[in-house]
């Protein structure tokens, strides 16, 4: 099968691959119908991350059910699923406090790839969720942002307690952050601040909900943030970049008391044991368990109620990933969605 | 008045010093009538924070009203009260949703000292509690110890969410970890493990409800912790120390999706952001907002449902307060009562 590969810094190629088998019974192997490239994705694409030989690319898929193993009992062949970037068996105590993308038995699905024709899923029962009905192609895009940066969205703003009354504030304008915007809205909150600098991306954060947009970064954004709030600081903010700027510009602009929800994938992050006493916020943050949102996200798109796929602004065929990947990289594009 | 004053590092003495005033409208003066050593008034007496010149000491205390500025409106002359170690407004936005440490005018009681004849109170209307009816000794020492050690403890325990169904681990055996222990099992936990080595204070927790007894530290405690609930970790850890090695050793014994509530004060702590990205644990700690729980403290230590007092084990007059400060560094005492 056609697979993305990155074989160095820079160098991403669709390459011919062995296609994927069933290991454990209880994989499945699906036929990928749509995957995406991720924000996380351009870490090792820049070198940040170490890339050690041909690395398989891709975390995020929808597809259908090609075969499965003999202890797979929840999804079939033929099925439309959507899963998360984490495959989870969610029976273990992790996964039913809501946490599966911490599961005992965990497999990233980043270490296989989904941007590919074909892939394998572990613990098919526990991470495939099955889409009911037929979706529109707006809604396939839907359903593949719930993979992840919808997902990962969502629970950035549920880890920082968006809700009614609470004002947001949305550190980082990928699309996670993007997202996060509709997921804080969707869960009440009034009044939702974008801390962006990008026209196109403001546009889009408006589009999603967000009533207010911040483009000062650093101290002059926290201040901004302050003023917004009658000096207080946010309620709730989510950070969705992972550098130490980002996160102390999170909890700086919470207020004592409030909620940091981060979702970027820490790169050279330290935080200050006594600064962070003294801010007194609440942290929640880590890879997002999507699979406890995904039924009702999946719900969400296919009623029409929510409509994150307009999160792609670039549609490529798998055999062009690497423009995909440059586009993101130059910050072209937000997020690119890959046909097959 | 005579006052607890830090002259140098191991250097502490009671001097003659100028008795308070009012400054502004809304202090009180009251007469201490207990007042006692902190664990963190350790870290200057230890040399471990700067001191410059004498500084007064002490930030616990409960007293009678002596003297009101003209703004006080609810507590008068004569009245018996118990205050947080910060004073607070208790009005502000931040003090509403109970983070009153954090009080956007709040007075860090230990820069004005309470190991002393008298103390000013700020904010006295939103600061102080009164004390119904007339305590018994052992009451007088468990208000003594809501002021801050019971108060903090409770706090974390919060923070931490304990509750029905939750395994609570407890690092650090002082008094605040010893007290959390008694919130933990009062707000409902079943389980709840102290860790310690020190047979003295292994007694205290079993009294204050420990129902297990962790010996080990940092990594091997962590193990420890882990075999104890299932492999996967406390729901609930309360920190209690400060240090790296009690912070990691917290996070570490921690479960995905579970909760952190860190008490103890922050030195040289730095968390890396990548563990705490893939620990996905709750953070939240800080400077305890003791005023938030005060008055359910002092109802539970008035009607006799908790006994906080025992976590005093020397008592001395506020004359031999020196005497006090060496046995609680030289870990001879968990707790030191001063009398006035």
């Amino acid at each position: 099968m056609r697979a993305v590969v990155l074989h160095a810094p820079g160098d991403v190629r669709v390459d011919e691959v062995e296609d994927p088998e069933i290991i454990e019974p209880t994989d499945a192997v699906i036929r990928v119908t749509a995957a995406c490239i991720c924000g996380s994705d351009l870490w090792p694409y820049r070198g940040i991350e170490n890339v050690d030989g041909p690395t398989p690319m891709g975390h995020e898929y929808v597809g259908v059910v090609e075969r499965v193993g003999d202890a797979v009992r929840e999804v079939g062949v033929g099925d439309l699923v959507v899963g998360s970037f984490v495959a989870s068996d969610n029976t273990c105590e992790i996964c039913e406090a809501g946490f599966q993308s911490r599961c005992v038995h965990q497999v990233m699905m980043g270490s296989i790839g989904t941007q590919s024709e074909f892939a394998r899923i572990p613990l098919a029962d526990g991470t495939l969720v099955k889409v009911p009905g037929e979706p529109t192609p707006e809604q396939q895009r839907g359903l593949l942002a719930a993979s992840d940066v919808l997902g990962t969205g969502w629970f950035a703003a549920v880890a920082a307690e968006a809700g009614p009354g609470k004002t947001v504030a949305v550190v980082g304008d990928g699309a996670v952050g993007l997202l996060a915007i509709l997921a804080a809205r969707h869960l009440g909150s009034e009044r939702v601040i974008a801390m962006s600098r990008h026209a196109d991306r403001q546009r889009l954060a408006r589009r999603f909900g967000a009533t207010d947009i911040v483009e000062q970064r650093g101290e002059a954004g926290v201040a901004r943030i302050k003023e917004l709030t009658g000096g207080y600081g946010a309620h709730s903010t989510v950070e969705a970049v992972g550098t130490q700027e980002s996160m102390t510009q999170a909890i700086g602009a919470t207020r004592p008391g409030g909620h940091v929800g981060y979702v970027g994938v820490s790169h050279g992050v330290e935080l200050d044991g006594l600064d962070l006493f003294f801010a007194t916020v609440n942290l929640l943050g880590g890879p997002a368990p999507v699979r406890r949102f995904l039924p009702d996200l999946i719900d969400l798109v296919m009623t029409g109620r929510i409509d994150p796929g307009i999160v792609f602004d670039l549609t490529l065929p798998l055999d062009r990933a690497a423009e995909g990947y440059q586009a993101m990289d130059e910050r072209r594009a937000i997020k690119v969605l890959l046909t097959l």
